[in-house]
């Protein structure tokens, strides 16, 4: 574990940390937060995933999240969005690849070397978590953006056991059914379709369910609506009676502005969970 | 006056906006955002220059300012930090030239011709303001980090009916006495110190003093700490009896993780003299 950066930040900690992965066979860096409740005793944990083109850092500098983590006495950690380096399989496009994992743990060549997202999230940085700050992982919930939306939901409704709730902000819900995931999918998945339903927010809720709290909010000026597959996602929820809330945010689009401006709720609906 | 992106942010706009410049001789741009109640009628503006390296984004990607500002109903307006384009003098070092130009009006060679910004920001960018936005002009206030937050202490100094209230994050207190000022005030005014004594905040605290309230936050672990002159600063203010707070925050950086932690104190500190 090496320690890349520590800046002291509302009272706590913002540190910046990488690791070789078992997972993912690559170095793994993230930001983690915090608040000045971990000097004394095992905090609680927010992950944050990005999207598409992000890295550990974007979040971490413009989603305004630290000021409300420490309010609410909260870590947030702020993982990369895929495995990186130059030995690790690349496309051309900004949207598979290098920051566009989409979160799962790839079959195919050549992705499947590397592209073990699902593993590392789910397994490997809790346990890096764990073992190295003053984090309580029995205490976790999950959230992200776009691509980290989609993240965050499917981790969440797969592994209902590790995050207390899930919430997003302009997720990616239903990627069968969008550029935004079936070139993807076919990639690192294969061409089977019944395994990409695992990997489908509008497909789990639908099949699984989730007993814990779920919050969307979703821009209405969302640059990207059409790929974004909400309203199949509110459906599957309304249909199976989820605990879900799904906002319609009137005039935002998907940019940083939107997320700081709603940052505030989702931590604050994570604490609750995760406080409870 | 064009538009380069609108982005709704916390119920109002975060905008960034370009225009031929009179004062500057090229194009300038800037940020501003309006807070929900720009849409009904004149809103008061906090002023925020940036440091060395930063454009008109950083600060507001970064600084966390706008849900402060939204919560006080008051706008925020982010200047470049000096002229730019492929004719505009420059220098190698990151302290002079673009992005450095330390908010004065230059009288040498090459800089004069471009290296306008104490007229800009308090002539033009007012008035800029006043006609094409719901900006109450005859209420500003401003502030300023590292080399902004002497742009922002020399100015109110300087131009005390133009700015209701002053403060500064880790601001360059006495350039004249230190490597971030000497070498760029020889360039930008030339060899009389007379001159650059009128763009010095610790000199002109003591000659001038201002009437209006004056916050400074310094981090004790600043990287920049010997370059920056907040002992001298602080000695100013308490020998002409200022209306002055002076706060050191212990193990705080240079970083925008310490602006962001302490912004909600300075809005709220702009707000108090803009809502007088």
């Amino acid at each position: 574990m090496e320690t890349k950066s520590e800046n002291r930040c509302y009272g706590g900690t913002q540190g910046v940390y990488s690791h070789a992965s078992d997972s993912t066979n690559c170095d793994m860096t993230f930001g983690l937060y915090l608040p000045e409740e971990a000097q004394h005793g095992p905090v609680p944990v927010l992950i944050y995933l990005s999207g598409l083109t992000c890295t550990h850092e974007n979040a971490m500098t413009k989603a305004g999240a630290q000021v409300w983590c420490a309010e609410q006495g909260i870590a947030i950690c702020f993982p990369d969005t895929s495995p990186r380096g130059e030995d690790v399989a690349n496309d051309d496009g900004f949207d598979m690849g290098h920051a566009a994992s989409f979160y799962l743990d790839a079959t195919e060549a050549p992705w499947a070397r590397h592209y073990q997202m699902e593993s590392y999230i789910t397994k490997e940085l809790t346990k890096v978590l764990g073992e190295n700050f003053n984090i309580d992982t029995d205490r976790m919930a999950i959230t992200g953006h776009s691509m980290g939306g989609h993240g965050a939901l499917t981790l969440a409704l797969k592994h209902p056991d590790l995050y207390r709730s899930v919430s997003a902000f302009s997720p990616i819900c239903h990627p069968t059914a969008s550029e935004w995931g079936h070139r993807q999918f076919k990639g690192y998945l294969g061409e089977d379709k019944g395994v990409w339903a695992d990997h489908d927010a509008t497909m789990l809720a639908q099949s699984k369910g989730f007993d814990g709290p779920i919050l969307i909010d979703q821009g209405t000026a969302d640059q990207f609506y059409d790929k974004l597959g909400t309203a199949d996602f509110a459906a599957a929820c309304a249909a199976q009676k989820l605990d879900a809330t799904v906002r319609l945010q009137k005039g935002y689009d998907h940019s940083y502005f939107f997320i700081s401006t709603f940052m505030e709720d989702h931590v604050a609906f994570a604490a609750e969970a995760l406080w409870a």
